[in-house]
């Protein structure tokens, strides 16, 4: 595309943009959007064109359109959003989002100290980039790593970056797809000289606290070199043990009281009401409810029963264990997602155990 | 002392040794003794001066001392044990002790290939040694690792000896100082070559199979480089569940119908004498049937509630989450040895939780 040059898109304009984003998957993509709602002129870049076409080409376009349609609404919310710091200030109308086709145009592109933010996919992808990065970036300029990296591989490469003059913050970015586009958790590690050219950026797009608690932005910086994906980790892996714990509570009440998806959701949905009042209670019980089209079954009755796992939870279990800490409830949902991914030796055990407990193993 | 010159102990003796053992602890004097008993000679060496005085001055007069008194005893032994392999032939009576007090003493005692056994603790001291060793081996000579390594050191180890011509055998060593002494079980992961070359030597001191099972020796080559000491973790991690399931079994009886230790030392014994025949389950029901002197009262309600861990049941459970395995019985173990070894955070527990949570913390 690249003609979209009014409203908040304008493709390679020669303005110079207030932060790069490397990586348009949907969380880097909602983040674009999320930083350019808050005044933020973003410069962006995906290294596989076909995810760069399917950002400025559908993404941004159709933004666009919901904007113009939205207009009366969305200048209410620039509106309540004053006072919130500059970045905020700057929003009136002048923020864009600039495409670049190449690590060199995006990196041109940036005021100094350029501020860059990775979101691609944790490991070798991130050294690759770094390495590509490290080549063109200039004394001072920061790299802030948002995906969800081992912490270890974060304190590597802030090392390495320091020894080449480059800050580098790990980041912790939770809240999944909604929360990148309206206001996600922030957990930064890092140098805080790094950290204090990103905050007023990062403060702008975060979640924030119910007014009766402050009001304070969901972000902050929480220790040194890898302190953000450490705790973000840990985050995650509560998350394993909480999602473990409402499908043991499923289980139980399937089981025993021989109770249907539809009562199933009926309780979740109260429980939701009280004190385990929560995002994954709330997702439980809209997800007990959903019938699959093709079958009219229960979705629960007839999507695959295996969980995967990228990664979070296992190595909070495994920096427990190296620490000498207790976290069996997090241990115990790793492995069942570990049974749960081995179906066939599930079956296998099924069938040597008999009919009563092949019923349960899944019904795909 | 060195002036011991007759029967089994024969210092500096102008003899060329079997076999050499570095390291002179509980498990490395029972092996010593082991391998004597079955006509090996063995040269042995510890860094630490006041081991050797200990073993040489002490163990080892007091040996001799034994065996003259048991002299009849003994060659029945021996008589029994002909035909088991050639190392078993050498027994008559020529089979000694050599002292060495250097690293080069105890290389230049042994023939070639050199076969030197490392009995001792895993981590630093096997790496010091082993930079001690390469400087004097030759081509060929062969180093037994039987401590608790890591696996991975294990490989790591093999490889930088291969690179010098030397082999390296990684062996797990199971059965404590009696099997230590009378027939431990053996795991060896390496070169088959290297294997070849000590696996005599092995199997006439390693345990043996019941007679109606083929009387074969517990002993054998697992695998490549690091696949003894591998099995030896799992085996270890195995050991960890079961002295955890243990552990509950009793909690629960204790507990529940409020059992005393000795009545529950009955209940151990009775199922010591069933399917649950074991080691483990032998040792718990004597454990529960002592009585502290000073107190009179049941060892198990005097001593200290702390465990500790070496940490082959922790390795166990870093390699099956890196693997993908669900190992949830001995995580559990692992967990509950944390829980046990932080007494101040149960202390504040249950003075939070109530006198009668209080009361199971610890009757130390």
């Amino acid at each position: 595309m690249g003609n979209a040059d009014s409203g908040a898109v304008k493709a390679n304009s020669a303005a110079k943009a207030d932060f790069g984003m490397i990586g348009l998957g949907v969380m880097g993509q909602n983040l674009v959007l999320n930083l350019v709602d808050h005044g933020i002129t973003v410069v962006a870049f995906d290294p596989w064109p076909e995810a760069r076409e399917r950002f400025f080409g559908g993404v941004v376009a159709r933004e666009q359109t919901r904007a113009q349609r939205e207009g009366q609404a969305h200048e209410q919310t620039q509106e309540q959003g004053q006072g919130q710091g500059q970045w905020q200030k700057e929003a009136r109308g002048c923020a864009a989002i600039l495409r670049a086709n190449s690590i060199n145009e995006l990196v041109s592109s940036l005021q100094r100290p350029r501020r860059i933010m990775l979101m691609v996919k944790a490991g070798a992808p991130v050294d690759a980039l770094l390495e590509q990065l490290t080549r063109v970036l200039e004394s001072g300029d920061i790299i802030i790593d948002g995906g969800n990296s081992h912490f270890r591989d974060t304190q590597r490469r802030a090392e390495m970056l320091t020894a080449k003059g480059l800050h580098y913050l790990g980041v912790g970015v939770s809240g999944g797809e909604a929360g990148a586009r309206y206001g996600p958790s922030l957990m930064a590690g890092g140098h805080s000289d790094a950290w204090r050219a990103v905050e007023p950026i990062l403060n702008a797009i975060a979640a924030r606290a119910e007014e009766a608690d402050g009001g304070k932005p969901c972000c902050g910086l929480l220790g040194p070199d890898g302190a953000g994906h450490f705790v973000k980790m840990v985050h995650n892996g509560i998350e394993y043990a909480d999602m473990e714990l409402i499908a043991e509570a499923y289980a139980v009440m399937r089981v025993a009281p021989g109770m249907g998806p539809e009562e199933l959701s009926r309780v979740f949905y109260e429980w939701n009401q009280g004190d385990l009042n929560s995002y994954l209670i709330g997702i439980t019980a809209e997800i007990l409810d959903k019938q699959d089209h093709d079958t009219g079954r229960p979705m629960v009755d007839v999507v695959l029963d295996q969980a995967g796992q990228k990664g979070t939870g296992l190595w909070t279990v495994q920096e427990a264990l190296a620490l000498g800490v207790a976290v069996p409830t997090i241990a115990a949902a790793v492995f069942a997602r570990n049974i749960s991914s081995d179906r066939a030796a599930r079956i296998a055990t099924a069938a040597r155990f008999g009919a009563e407990a092949g019923a349960r193993v899944g019904a795909g």
